[in-house]
């Protein structure tokens, strides 16, 4: 071990900056390392066919001997939703509140790997204590129960991590960001805060859930028939409101989708969801009550195609089939990129007969992130010595500067970093030094990681124009074509509507290997490369387009 | 000619509800058949590859000798984009305004078709008169110079088409909207309202693009060296008012960006943009003057990758590189869709070190559609019998229905349609009167209509997991493999990292194989059915995937 390294405390972010997605960050100091959050990314736009993209976490297992554990901040996905890849290849002791951890068992759960992992619950003002670290867990707000930001207590000073979090004075649950606890941290001198940037871009204040409650209750009081109410599952406190809505009006309530049995079941049991028994039913049974006497609270806000929301405007939803006189209420906001495929849901339910309410025409969400003039009470409580702003895409960091500046702090002493760029400080320095292996791992189907730039690059291609397929059999000794060639495509053309193209294109290889023949050329590769370029330039020419030529030559 | 029908007027949308884009309307009486725009629509994200889409026009092809022409509303792709195209097919008389001509003849010139047509210039308050109709043409404010309302006299009443519209009072080139033309209709008893819906779900008034110059030149004033600004080449007004904030500090222009050129050029010749000769200067020469003395207007405010400013951003601009110092604006906002590009390139100018403002911090764009308190002052100028909702998805278009109920309109009088309905008016009634042929032809490359949905399934599909193509050479009198079976993948898997998944594949194939020649099968059909199956199971267990699978035999 080096000494000299031990008076440096490193903060290296291996996720989640310049991103929305994937956070985990780094903390080490001498030979210990604390990992905060563990999160999954879903995949853009140009990551064809990929379920979800997990951090690359070889600086962890190159150091896997330094790791204390994950702590984690609250339950999102993009928060913990990689625990159960990266347990796999490091396990360590996971600490979180009781219903993070009651997320994270489930998942552990799904991958039948729950007996071999270490989940310590901790509450909020308790700490988790290494060596060299004490880690305080301090309540914040945000849009899923039980969130936290984390105080670490290094020899070098405090660094502070809002997790993510706003400032809501009468959150549903009752439960107070621990404003108390950030303010006293200005007599103890805080080193680095490290705060969410989510929505910097905003002015003003997050309004309170509590306002979307009032107005759900509101617009239920104007539903004749059922109510239909798509909202992130995680959002515990958002789906106790739609509960108490529907209680004050009678209604049963009738969970649909996946992720919304399976969190509302843990978030009842762990006790942060209050639902009488007699009033919850079960899907199969909505048609035993009259309609207005039933709440269906479902998955789907995002449009995403198999969710039971999509499922339930398609007409594809087994149990649930739009009736005159619904009103469905999304309550949620479209994440961006995901605008489209909402707008055809909502589109698709109007045209079923359903009445839809939804954020465009009332306030029915809310975001769980701290806007400007809560980031400047984080700011001017904490009064940080060093400033880097996470959690968001590079520009939210960079208007995240802005802020601080705009607050009086000097811009030397505040660090945008990327994902892999290294902060190394100390009592009284601070400086970006050096970069450390990080990235994106994709994670397509059972496969971790054997999806590449390569496999992408062709689906995006065969995504454009298609393939097309010839194939010819040579005998290489007399040199001669023994059959073919024949040409197969696949998303190129439709055949029917192709008139000779696909005839000329075979006549075309056809004189193409003639010729190679003829020339007494052997070496398939060449043969291969006359036939895509000749192909390619005459497509081209014919089609406008230039699809995956691939040329397979039998040899006999 | 039967008789019978000629007291009633058809209303036959043959694009654009439902949806943005595509617009095209064909009004008909008797034997006259007047078509309102011919625009085209962007490919929808399941639309694989496709570059546009341009309306169904079966309707009009089999009714050809009664079309007289096209009137068009203003100058934008989704009204006049699909002309091109259907002028090939359909080549009739276009009316439209000076601008908006223009925009059809550059279009039409690029087609080279430009001396097959016939375009006939009319100005506000004109008309075009066919036996049965009268086209009057009222100004209207639009984020296009010479925006036009249409009033369609017939012998049942009048049709008032409001094309896309906003109420501006201070517009740029102060060109007022006739409002004085829309209120005299009322003692006409106008029969049908068409409105333009896109902006109904927002409450209050368009602001006035006036502001948005005020805002410019203020952020101007902060710019210590190049200022470049993305906006809609088509926003002349917008464009002008860039170039008036440039002037006033004594900054030159220089245009990036085909559309921005092409565009600018043919406003400035027809006079509706101006800017002195000398101030103009070439993209070329943006290094000969000092920075703070340069403009650059350009396009790719939606984060096209293939536009100037997506070419500036990732450093692959032939002509302008990214300075310390540069203020980028977009002046635009983005498009459902488009969010996650724009973010990347906006994320990307920041990293280059360029400070960038866009409409989440500054008000530097503003739409060009009339929100909820224009739409009811032109519903109450005009009190039409009749009103049809138009331009906009299905749920803009039940919001403005809701809308014109709200002003007292009684619902039976209002008609909710979807593109290919007709609605069939007399001067006393209105009613929805079956559908004719409409869609979607897709233009991919040179093919237009030679993509179906065979072609985008299978481009999804290849996008999602890829295609694994299994080849093999059989004798068929010997019943004997005679080369292969060969498997040759692409988007599948990275076949580096698939270890010996693609070997165990092929010898699965070769048992498959040698089973069916065991049992004499020669039926390639069945052959090629039970590789597919065989391997499709093998491949899913092991991968979680589904790829294409392409089974070809050769026989010789």
């Amino acid at each position: 071990m080096i000494k000299k390294n031990k008076s440096k405390i490193k903060v290296i972010p291996l996720g989640g900056l310049g991103e929305i997605g994937k956070n985990i960050t780094a903390i080490e100091y001498a030979d210990e390392i604390i990992v905060i959050d563990c999160g999954l990314a879903f995949p853009d736009t140009e990551m064809y066919g990929i379920d979800l993209v997990i951090p690359d976490i070889t600086y962890l297992l190159n150091n896997s001997e330094k790791v204390k554990g994950f702590v984690l901040t609250h339950g999102h996905e993009d928060h913990i939703g990689a625990l159960p890849y990266i347990l796999k290849q490091l396990n360590v002791p996971v600490y979180g509140t009781k219903l993070t951890l009651g997320l994270v068992k489930s998942k552990l759960e799904e991958h039948n790997m729950l007996s071999d992992c270490t989940l310590v619950e901790v509450k909020p003002r308790e700490e988790v204590k290494t060596e060299n670290f004490r880690v305080e867990f301090i309540r914040t707000c945000h849009s899923i129960s039980d969130a936290c930001a984390l105080a670490i207590h290094t020899p070098e000073g405090i660094i502070v991590h809002t997790g993510d979090f706003k400032i809501d004075y009468t959150p549903i649950d009752g439960e107070l960001i621990d404003l108390q606890r950030f303010s006293r941290f200005v007599k103890q001198k805080v080193l680095l805060l490290m705060a969410d940037s989510t929505n910097v871009e905003r002015p003003g204040y997050t309004v309170s859930e509590k306002i979307i409650g009032e107005n759900l209750t509101r617009i239920f009081g104007t539903a004749k028939g059922r109510v239909i109410v798509a909202s992130f599952a995680s959002n515990i406190n958002r789906v106790q409101q739609i509960i108490n809505s529907s209680l004050s009006y009678g209604r049963k309530i009738a969970f649909s989708g996946r992720s919304m049995e399976k969190i509302s079941n843990i978030a009842i049991e762990l006790g942060y969801m209050h639902l009488p028994e007699d009033q919850l039913i079960s899907v199969d049974d909505i048609n035993k009550y009259p309609s207005d006497k039933v709440t269906i609270i479902t998955t789907g806000s995002q449009g995403e195609p198999m969710a039971a929301l999509s499922r339930i405007a398609y007409s594809s939803h087994k149990k649930i089939t739009i009736e005159k006189g619904d009103l469905i209420i999304i309550s949620a906001s479209p994440i961006p990129g995901n605008q489209r495929l909402i707008s055809k849901v909502i589109d698709e339910l109007f045209k079923k007969g359903a009445e839809v309410i939804y954020n465009a025409l009332e306030e029915v969400h809310v975001s769980g992130h701290a806007c400007q003039e809560e980031l400047k009470i984080m700011h001017t409580l904490v009064k940080p010595k060093f400033f880097m702003p996470v959690h968001g895409e590079y520009r939210h960091l960079k208007q995240h500067e802005l802020l601080a500046k705009k607050l009086g702090m000097d811009s030397k002493n505040i660090f945008v970093l990327e994902t892999g760029q290294v902060l190394e400080l100390s009592r009284n320095s601070a400086k970006k030094s050096g970069t450390v292996t990080s990235g994106s791992i994709m994670v397509d189907g059972l496969g971790i990681g054997d999806v590449g730039n390569i496999v992408l690059r062709d689906r995006k291609h065969l995504s454009q124009d298609g393939i097309l397929t010839v194939v010819v059999t040579i005998d290489k000794a007399s040199s001669s074509i023994i059959s073919g060639p024949e040409i197969i495509t696949r998303g190129f053309v439709y055949v029917k509507e192709s008139g000779n193209l696909l005839n000329e294109a075979t006549a075309l290889v056809k004189s193409e290997l003639d010729t190679c023949m003829e020339k007494k050329i052997t070496e398939w590769s060449i043969i291969k490369s006359n036939i895509k370029r000749t192909l390619g330039i005459f497509l081209y020419n014919k089609t406008g387009r230039k699809p995956i030529i691939l040329p397979i030559i039998m040899e006999i």
